[in-house]
């Protein structure tokens, strides 16, 4: 389903990349000189590797206006995919972005021995915040310690940390921040406590989780907007209706079969853009988990969100300042400090126009091969 | 915790860097004119884009002898955590590894008039699987139709349709073998069939699923070997006993989370080794899910493994022939045709380095620190 | 929820118990020597402890007709509730019922030396399934192995023994036809094998997993019809729209919190219906898992089903035969050999009823609220 | 696994049921009047109705001393097997246990125009909670409204209120203190708010969810103790080691089939307390989740415990005024008010007996029968 049938007007051929590349760099006065630089020719490759999809008109409380999407693929057909979805929801004013929360996280896991120690000890955490949120805080500049869940099992208590990290993705600072608290925490006498382990596996780093949907790990997304029903036709070549009724079976797909997702393939997009623009590629695991919701509206027009519980994204330090990505966080006016939030909507915003493309996709082929094999159209 | 602190005696420079290119060629007659060639200077980077681990000894079915593993990766220390659990592992003998199925899906939903309805198409697809598998199969050269599960909710049928797909990965390959398939049901004249949808998420294409646990996505592997207990205090700094302590809270916080996986970081091997190889990298989503699984044995050794059971693996197609990619197949000698199983067990005893590497660095550095805290050794 | 506010015209006093049950009598021609009678005197409870909800319709294989359904519970509304849930779906000409897949597991875990012989021993097992299965019903006159599912994670393979058990639940019949079986593949001479765990949590019994809604424990069973959009309106006060959309919100809420069911309050009918009828109410746990669906149709009708995918259920043996848990069963035609299809009909079909008597109840108060509060119903 | 081969030494007949009624009424001073008063002859039944496990020996901060404890149940064996469970913790000390949490919720869904309404509308409630809680508290005389968890999808903010509840189950107190609470807040002119859904599946109500094994719902408790290796030996014929092993099997298995729990029969204590104390029954739905964890010691001996996050029970009210129900809690001093924490514990001591026993049965089965059929033992 990843790979839809080319489409001829929209496919790549080097010259054609290189054209969009000018496209590009006069829509954003960004200077494209790593991007498009390769030591091998693409046009010997049967797709390509940088692409911009878009314009994407967003209307986000950091992102506003519209904006040219990097997906670093071997599918030149994802970037056209994508791009048709981005002209739909720009004909329909633009995609609604929201960051409704953001924490990164370190979960420490406390034993002792027995319940009521690991008990007694989760009311001390909870009179001690104070002090344990000044010792974490010792060891970085950026992190804050927002708060701490507790989680009991037997005679286990499981801390999870909650740090804002700026503009860095942050497991690095708050896995550093989390120990110099545990460290301390450990000198102080507490009744019972046998020993802790700095982590284990309730973070949940490096793989997903319902905990991370339920209570974000990163930056906590929505994109959303209201889709006239007509613009579907035209451009989708599909009906809300018919877009609707599929939500509901992939609904029923992903209850059934135990997925972290009822969307199609946030991981597309979030992969494409992660490698584009210098983030930790294996926070794809995590970062592409989420949640589609669709409404058909009393006129007929169809509602669409998205959201990412479990976006984990930068835009300073790490890879973000290699060459050719921080170029792509350029041309995004997303490169830098207090970008972050900013760059978490277009990929959202991203993620949605991929999903309304691929579902179209699904959908209007259904249609259009039921039609062809039995000579009647659906009603 | 996915970045440990630098080890200086592993640290990588551009120099550095590029000896260790020098010894990768020669141990492997590889020519890397494109790893390695940058368009601007990898030495101003905080880390490095490409770096070789290992080398690490896998006893496979496939992949038999000693590999230098590409890793794409901005954090260097990252390849040299890699490096200490491969020189672990290679020092006890090596890493068993073990290919135990093999299936690509598409998984369309049919729908009917009710559930009796649909009972009746799951019987007819068992004694029309031939014709089926004839139809799925005239898309395609390589793809094989293997078997059909099926999964019944309310009036609706899922057929999860299995391939082998060769050396390709195949989500293409298995979603026009499939549509194909279902578009020759259409036209059976199927009593009380309303309409299909050629996916709605049972797949689980681009998303992890318990389901793909169960029944495999791509390449199911096992890594599996078992650790003197001597070796594992002389090279990792702490003791069988403590790391598997360490699984048992690992155990407890992945099933109170809802997590996808027991283990502590496949996706950090899998993303580096899929953008170094060409993979289709949003398959990361997918392909880092897993279990963990350890054992001390009667005389303190302690046996462990990891299964991979959703691996979506190319070594032809795709990114693969992009010139980079390929010739970081080639030091692995994983390029082209009949070497997806072979490149499929060199990333998971590739995993299980990362987890031992990892996992030790968890239990050493709260040993260590307890040490330090409390003036006393842990018993 | 489940305790909705009491409908004056369903309360139950003794009298009314009483007179009830001398109707269900001379409906069903069963005596109900047993069925009300108590060593106490249930006028002095705050509810009342045995009621027949009903006439319930049913259009099932093995259940057609009316029948009037024993629901055991301290909660005189609930009666009421599934009462008028039942006089929904009879006006709406009844609930269509298919027992779409019937199996009952014990699930072995075989240890290996590493995971090829675990492999090797899978293959073993599909040679040799002949001799397995009749090794396995040697123990059982009912029992028939119908299919042997292999998972495997590192050097362990899960069989999961499918067997059906004639009107048993069966639990014990194949727990000791599984045991027979894998002693004599113990001593087969099998390479690698170190040992067996007869269960190991993968059955699975006596708790809610995923596996069990993909694969089935007990008897799969769809409960379905389509309610004209008049009649919801006349007798629930509430509009298929209303339900619709709350539909969606619980589906979303279902993903979101990782439920084991997207249903409402299954286990309420599950439960009573077990006690009342003799069932081993331990598998309340397993049973009152499973799908909800709704679907509004082109002319506003509202299509719904619930697929209960692991109900466990007997009509011989154990409980059931207790003289008044016998009776209940009497009542329902439903005691004896050749029974258990048609009291699993009955239970689905009642737990449908009782998810629209809920789910109406839950939407028509907010509607009802909604325009006290605001002076305005809602479009 | 759940009915275990009768062990004659245990075996029930009619007169030692009535014996061990005797002997009940004797150590705990509560007249049985009801308990054994059958409108049939108990004699005729494969098993029995009524049986008392124990004495269970509980070092609870509530419940302290010998205990036997009722256990309705049509399994005789079951009431050995538990008893034989019991014996095992009473010669090794007594089960320890622990009330960790304890809250019941109503989740209502609002739903607004966009993301950023229902993000505004989190901000209210953090701000107006003490409106909120007078608000629903003004509907109860034990309710008490502890706090408000709130998760976010789309444009919906889900509400989990979190409420204490007296000696009540309380799951009608909280929905009708929510409601009150919704109400008004449904008045409150709220920015964007379209409707809300009293309840939309996270609660979770009647089913299990991982949600409430993270948060709780109703009790969470904790049963745990060391066992003496010597003892496991002498009373369960089988060893620490051998017990540990198992629920490393069973750990797996719980993860690779996406279990609720990864104890092997919870559900069997839960719902014969259940029924014998005039619990709702339907919350065996969500009571039988939980999460088992053992530990080898230094010494051999063998830790284990069992959580049950989401244990409902009441001692006050519904089906506990029943007079054979009520003379059940009198047995365990359990009925009325200020109890219900000893109750729990109760519940939670059993719970664990349980899993003992069952566990050393499959245990030693198998050893047994790996000596007879392999002509060793296993070390």
């Amino acid at each position: 389903m990843d790979r839809l049938p080319r489409d001829p007007d929209n496919d790549y051929t080097r010259e054609i990349a290189a054209a969009r590349r000018r496209v590009v760099c006069e829509a954003t006065h960004a200077a494209l000189a790593h991007v498009g630089s390769f030591s091998f020719d693409p046009a010997t490759l049967p797709g390509h590797l940088e692409g911009f999809a878009g314009p994407l008109l967003v209307d986000g409380e950091y992102a506003r206006g519209e904006f040219y999407v990097p997906l670093a693929t071997t599918e030149g057909t994802l970037v056209a995919s994508y791009s048709r979805g981005m002209r739909l929801t720009r004909e329909a004013g633009g995609v609604r972005t929201t960051v409704v929360d953001d924490a990164m996280q370190r979960a420490p896991c406390f034993v002792f021995r027995d319940a009521r120690a690991a008990r007694a000890f989760g009311n001390w955490v909870v009179s001690n915040f104070d002090a344990i949120k000044a010792k974490a805080e010792e060891t970085t500049h950026y992190g804050r310690l927002r708060n701490i869940e507790q989680y009991a099992v037997g005679k286990m208590r499981f801390l999870r940390f909650d740090f804002t990290t700026g503009d860095a993705a942050g497991q690095n600072m708050v896995t550093k921040a989390t120990r110099q608290a545990c460290l301390w925490i450990q000198q102080q006498g507490i009744d019972g406590l046998e020993h802790f382990a700095l982590a284990a596996n309730l973070d949940t780093d490096k793989k997903h989780s319902l905990l991370n949907s339920l209570h974000t790990r990163g930056k906590r997304v929505v994109a959303e907007l209201t889709l006239p029903a007509a613009l579907i036709e035209t451009i989708m070549h599909t009906t809300a209706q018919a877009l609707f009724e599929q939500r509901q079976l992939s609904n029923l797909g992903s209850l059934l079969s135990g997925s972290v997702s009822n969307g199609a393939h946030y991981a597309n997009a979030i992969a494409a853009m992660f490698i584009a623009c210098g983030q930790d590629v294996a926070n794809v695991a995590e970062s592409s988990a989420g949640f589609s919701y669709g409404e058909i509206k009393g006129n007929g027009d169809y509602y669409v969100s998205v959201t990412l519980p479990s976006l984990i994204v930068a835009t300073y330090g790490g890879g973000t300042s290699l060459p050719t990505q921080r170029e792509c966080l350029e041309v995004l006016g997303a490169y830098g400090h207090d970008q972050v939030l900013k760059f978490a909507e277009i990929v959202a915003a991203t993620v949605l126009c991929g999903e309304l493309s691929l579902g179209s996709a699904i959908v209007a082929d259904e249609w259009v091969s039921a039609h062809e094999a039995l000579g009647r159209s659906r009603p």
